[in-house]
């Protein structure tokens, strides 16, 4: 997994500060998770190709984290795209797309499929061969989804030296991949774990944005590998925070440490602080492995 | 009058190429024209002040010209603008706006006032002491409107001189400002123009995009001192100019010639063209006084 930050601040789009957007890249394709104002510009920025998106993650509807998606809708019609694409985001989120095209009189010439969610737990609401994806119910002041990412098992791995020792035919490789036991034409018993290594491990991705603090995610991102949380606020205000259900960086913290998270990502910062570093320095007493989301940085999970 | 081009490209939004989106200040007042995705983080690379901006007026539906408008809103509204707004766009405008402040729960704490337009005649659309502004229907693939800026006639201008010649006390100065003639206390009669001059020229700005080539819109936009003119397509793709109901540059300078304009601002380009003073070039023998507009360049009128 690979994931592209296109923006990561909140409220207001500005030159420098770009409204929440990320890029998550799983075995060759790419995911979006929301979609601020501007944001197929930082599309275009980061060389990510329009073509390759498929599926759209939307997690609540206030601007910041939606305006861009109508614009960027409409310029992959511009660009002749006629593969389907998927919208997963809150109830209303079909009918103001539709309105905005249908008033635009710019239908598109590609199936707009539109997955409305309303549910209060935790859903699967996408599968392949690859991937599942599941909503993170968040604590927000309108109706709001983080997103939790997981890959599936790979196959199992192949060892060759014991394959040759063995003497196993490559026609049973597949069998063996899948995790099978193997009877060979002699009758010999070949125990898969004898000849194979358990698949590379399955990696996990969290996004939680926007939320205030709440423990009750925890069991839905233990142990993930990477965990994007929101800090729009520093511990000084705090209040403001409660106030308008948003986290601190100290809280992101706290909760990536409860949860057990191998690494946290800190972003949606408010433009009010000129140095983001002292997110960095609030949230490190309290989790080691954190870091900060910037435009335009990529973490490698 | 100041023209600000904050956006003056087709179709869709790129870093380096913003849609389409003015500001026109009169007198100390902004006046935005048009609302591409981005526009507001080009008003603060301009350093346009959000707060003198009391009326917007978007031209029709189409996302390059209209999908900023919303991210605007919500950020006059995060700056904890009181002052009313006015909007005055095609029919519709008011619904999807509607929506999406109530989708996303952001209610402004301004009052909001649309005026939504669907009259095929010109008509006057706004009116203070300074300004008058009308609508100038265009020919596009959905309703409408360019708009003709018009200055008010000033005050008529006092000469010192004459009136020191005349000895004319000061308080009959702003009845000679209006052009009333004056009887002196001893009787003498005084004509206004023995001592004023006319007013300065008043002002007019007119601005015509999206439009197919179209001479109906002549009578409304003859003699402006400036006309900026949608020119998408060069001569190469006049096809595609009247399939999309746009113009070519030459197209555009035809219509500043009929019109006996001033001066000619072309814009709208679509991205296809790298260079964009092959426009120039094509435009200037039907037309002297042609200029190229640019994202960022302001034109004194």
């Amino acid at each position: 997994m690979k994931l592209t930050i296109l923006g990561c601040h909140s409220a207001t789009p500005q030159e420098n500060a770009h409204t929440t957007s990320q890029v998550l890249e799983v075995k060759g394709h790419l995911f979006l998770i929301d979609c601020g104002e501007g944001t197929q510009i930082q599309m275009r920025k980061q060389k990510v190709k329009f073509s390759k998106i498929k599926n759209i993650f939307i997690s609540h509807l206030h601007g910041d984290h939606f305006y861009g998606l109508v614009g960027l809708i409409s310029t992959l019609r511009l660009l002749g795209r006629t593969a389907d694409l998927h919208i997963y985001g809150p109830k209303g989120i079909k009918e103001v797309l539709t309105l905005q095209l249908k008033l635009a009189d710019s239908w598109t010439n590609f199936n707009l499929f539109f997955h409305e969610l309303e549910e209060k737990e935790s859903i699967l609401i996408f599968e392949d061969d690859k991937l599942k994806v599941y909503t993170i119910p968040l604590d927000h002041r309108v109706y709001t989804n983080g997103f939790l990412f997981e890959e599936k098992s790979g196959l199992r791995r192949l060892e060759e030296e014991k394959l040759k020792n063995y003497n196993i035919p490559h026609y049973y490789f597949q069998s063996l991949k899948l995790g099978k036991d193997l009877v060979l034409d002699d009758g010999t018993i070949i125990q898969n774990d004898w000849v194979t290594l358990n698949p590379k491990p399955s990696k996990r991705y969290a996004f939680c944005s926007d939320t205030a603090y709440n423990e009750s995610l925890l069991p839905l991102i233990e142990g993930v590998d990477l965990l994007y949380h929101e800090s729009t606020f520093l511990d000084a205000h705090e209040n403001l925070a409660e106030k308008t259900k948003h986290s601190t960086a100290v809280q992101a913290a706290k909760i990536a440490k409860l949860a057990k998270v191998k690494r946290l990502v800190l972003g949606h910062f408010s433009s009010r602080y000129r140095d983001n570093s002292r997110f960095l320095n609030e949230a490190a007493p309290f989790f080691d492995s954190v870091e900060l989301a910037a435009d335009g940085k990529i973490f490698d999970i």
